[in-house]
């Protein structure tokens, strides 16, 4: 079992953008112009928030790409700060490193939340976005950086499939690619949870079809979405480890038909700040362009792979990375794929700074 | 792998009362008296409903009582008839079975919706229950049929949660307690599904503090809170088995911001469905009283026991049933615990008539 503090799970996935020291670029903004998405729709100017740590060296071999999961933001060295930064798995001593915000996302990248043309925000305007639309955009960033090929590009879940995509779309311009705690494909149930919270969402009053930033918004709904997400990403294990059935206050039950337990007392606190620092519209979004991705051949990759996946992860089962590493060696593409024992479920890619960082940092140091 | 017809898992906890043909006697409704319950609250007069099928004999020793679980009602020859009938393990041709509707319920025992003394709904004014409370009325419904001891209290879920209740709460009125896919305390990860319901319809503004019955109620709450619980009874296996990633309508995405998947659609269905039959104040109600449940010892009984679990259950995992056993060989008890291979989770114990079937079946000739 890793060495956890006792906090550990709430400085996850969960965490209220808690900026740490680091070496890196403040937040930038940087336009990459009009979008025709797949989907059919199409954003007139696309602005991508973007945050690097590092040096680029003099013929850019040493970038590496985070890609940021469904509720991350550019700051990976914040989220991910047990893997990302100086003497870290990824060394923003030796890499530069770089994390943008996803499109739709709403921590500086266009999405829902961002004025259109006409400076009212987007709403129920904002065009449908898949993964591939992400990665477009990422293309354009690393562009606009002077990056011709990736190192490596990486992510966890919803990052993970940034990192795969990138692997098939511009197979050219990726040496390496680490997926953790993803797949492939959503499964139903995997399918099922993002439409549970996509529905606490749409069902709040307060969502008003999308249209909602001139009222409080359904931050209920956001909150309860939250609320399932959350019980997700961990396990049985950890949350008996870390709240079992302890009561939120005294000794004694209340039956004031209110909190009794910890657990629930957790829940809404994590899924009430959730609402403070994420847009409703984009959660919608992302959990679409998540459920829509599906990944079916890794043949046109030019890249390296490496997998990693946790046994305590139900929510994205090891076996699901089983099936990537599956398809890259089918590919007759090198790949190594590691399952890792972790007791803190999907979360255990954010946590996991022991077992996981050296599989990466070892990977890395192959090329 | 059992054998199951494709449309299984509709039928199982999700079923809309579907009334199948019995030897029963139609449902009845008895008064039973004033109640002061375990957590301070009083009812001055508690109505159960209740179904029996079969004969009791003249020493009125072949009686069997039948708890449900959540959402169940007094029909177990409906939502339990691949093991309740004529034949079958529970033989309604050889055993007296009773089911009663739970305390707090919404199927005719009183419960939130039960008009109070002033005529109107009890709503925010019905009391906290205990599955202690839901025992005693079924024992003063035992007094009412001539009941002196049941041979056998048998029940899954919270319905498991009732009969082990009764091994301690009434030891000489028990000779045996089967309680499968249950347990003896709700985990933190339990309890944070059903704070995630009990929010969804608590943070919808219909439910008005639990006094809505002269408006259309918490709906959408409900409906949410019944779609998170459904992810939770089902499995990854049977979810991919019988949705996998389909399409609603066609072979290809509408990009609508809609229904894309049959997942999605099924969720929807079965939520909505819900809320046609159940009462928001009584989920409210039972999913509190199934996380106050707590099991210390089985000293005090004086039955034998029979547990089963399923290996695919991952929200009533099979270590919980493993602990009761090991509680009741603790006690010095005769027990027997069965893990019963099946893909379909939770539901499994309303859909295996196969194994879970010859267990109990064999179970009961052996007394």
């Amino acid at each position: 079992m890793p060495n956890l503090p006792e906090d550990s799970i709430d400085s996850a996935l969960f965490q209220e953008n808690e900026r740490t020291s680091s070496v890196g670029q403040p937040k930038e903004v940087v336009s990459v112009g009009e979008l025709h998405l797949r989907a059919g729709g199409y954003l007139p100017d696309v602005e991508v928030a973007y945050e690097s740590w590092g040096t680029l060296n003099s013929d850019a071999s040493n970038a590496i790409l985070i890609c940021h999961a469904l509720s991350g933001d550019s700051h990976a060295i914040g989220w991910w700060d047990r893997l990302v930064g100086p003497g870290k798995a990824i060394d923003t001593e030796k890499y530069f490193v770089v994390c943008s915000n996803a499109l739709g996302g709403c921590q500086g990248t266009t999405g829902p939340a961002s004025s259109a043309e006409d400076g009212r925000p987007y709403g129920s305007r904002f065009p449908v976005v898949q993964v591939e639309d992400m990665v477009e955009i990422q293309a354009r960033l690393a562009d606009h950086l002077g990056i011709g090929r990736w190192l490596c590009v990486a992510g966890g879940s919803m990052g993970g499939m940034q990192a795969l995509c990138w692997a098939v779309q511009y197979p050219n311009r990726v040496a390496g690619v680490w997926a953790t705690a993803s797949c492939a494909a959503h499964s139903a149930m995997q399918i099922g949870f993002n439409e549970v919270g996509r529905q606490a969402i749409q069902r709040d009053p307060e969502w008003k079809g999308g249209d909602y930033y001139d009222g409080p918004g359904p931050v209920n709904g956001l909150s309860v979405a939250r609320m399932a997400g959350h019980l997700s990403y961990l396990s049985d294990q950890s949350f008996t480890m870390k709240f079992g059935r302890r009561l939120q206050d005294g000794d004694e039950f209340r039956f004031d038909n209110g909190i009794e337990f910890a657990i629930e007392s957790y829940l809404n606190y994590q899924g009430d700040k959730f609402t403070n620092r994420f847009d409703a519209n984009s959660y919608l979004l992302l959990t679409r362009a998540i459920d829509y991705f599906s990944l079916k051949s890794l043949e046109s990759a030019k890249c390296k792979f490496l997998f990693t996946s946790f046994d305590s992860d139900w929510i994205y089962p090891s076996h699901q990375i089983e099936q990537l590493h599956a398809m890259a060696q089918e590919a007759g593409k090198q790949s190594e794929w590691h399952e890792i024992a972790s007791p803190m479920g999907h979360d255990s890619f954010l946590l996991d700074d022991q077992r996981q960082a050296e599989i990466v940092k070892a990977w890395l140091l192959r090329f």
